[in-house]
């Protein structure tokens, strides 16, 4: 298993609307989708810097594990989603390493990824997204 | 003021020597550098995944930002840093419209790039580089 690039960087925030102006304005980068993601009780807004998306995410709900994120460490980035080939095998293969895994299967994210992540415990802090696009 | 790509993804962890194996031996990436940066009190391991770098920091002193920031946040993701074209330019126009620096002109920093820092109090909790290759 081998991951090939960074597909996006998770960044908590408090507002989107807020948050948005920044990305736009100060570093000229364009939002070019918002979408929710039930699942995951966020609202998500789109960049791209070179071949890396950014994903500007907002808790929809108080009990959103990005709002308990906030509550803990503050605004900042909330994870790293590497991109996979076989994501199945992916988790098989970390699982067997003594990875401990949030998501023992993929689920679905946004944009239509297959998506599945690992616990932060494991990972040195980061919590790590495992995405592969099967649309493609 | 755009900026191009991601240069680089600083992570914050305890110790390299423990946190390398888990980049290398689960994540299937190699660590091609380690390298001291005594003006920031950090000892860098340095990674490749697509186009974007990932600089492992630990701290070799217990006042260096890396440590504070462990001691508040835990070990994680520190820093975005942006690849940026006329660096003293871009730090110009963002003070302008309101951003505060960390840096207000760019210094050394690993590798022998110029970088300076944007403070997380105005980017939305994100720690913020701006970095420049100018021995392209």
């Amino acid at each position: 298993m081998k991951v090939s690039h960074i597909e996006h960087l998770g960044i908590a925030v408090k507002s989107l609307e807020e948050a948005i102006p920044y990305w736009e304005n100060i570093l000229g980068l364009e939002c070019y989708n918002i979408e929710e993601v039930a699942d995951q009780k966020v609202k998500t807004a789109f960049f791209k810097v070179g071949d890396v998306k950014i994903e500007l995410l907002e808790a929809t709900s108080q009990d959103s594990p990005v709002a308990k994120f906030i509550e803990k460490k503050g605004q900042g980035v909330h994870h790293i989603a590497f991109a996979v080939d076989g994501i199945e095998e992916a988790l098989e293969e970390v699982s067997s390493k003594g990875i401990e895994l949030i998501d023992k299967a993929p689920r679905k994210g946004a944009e239509g990824l297959d998506i599945a992540f690992l616990h932060p415990k494991s990972t040195f802090g980061v919590l790590t997204e495992f995405c592969e696009d099967k649309n493609k």
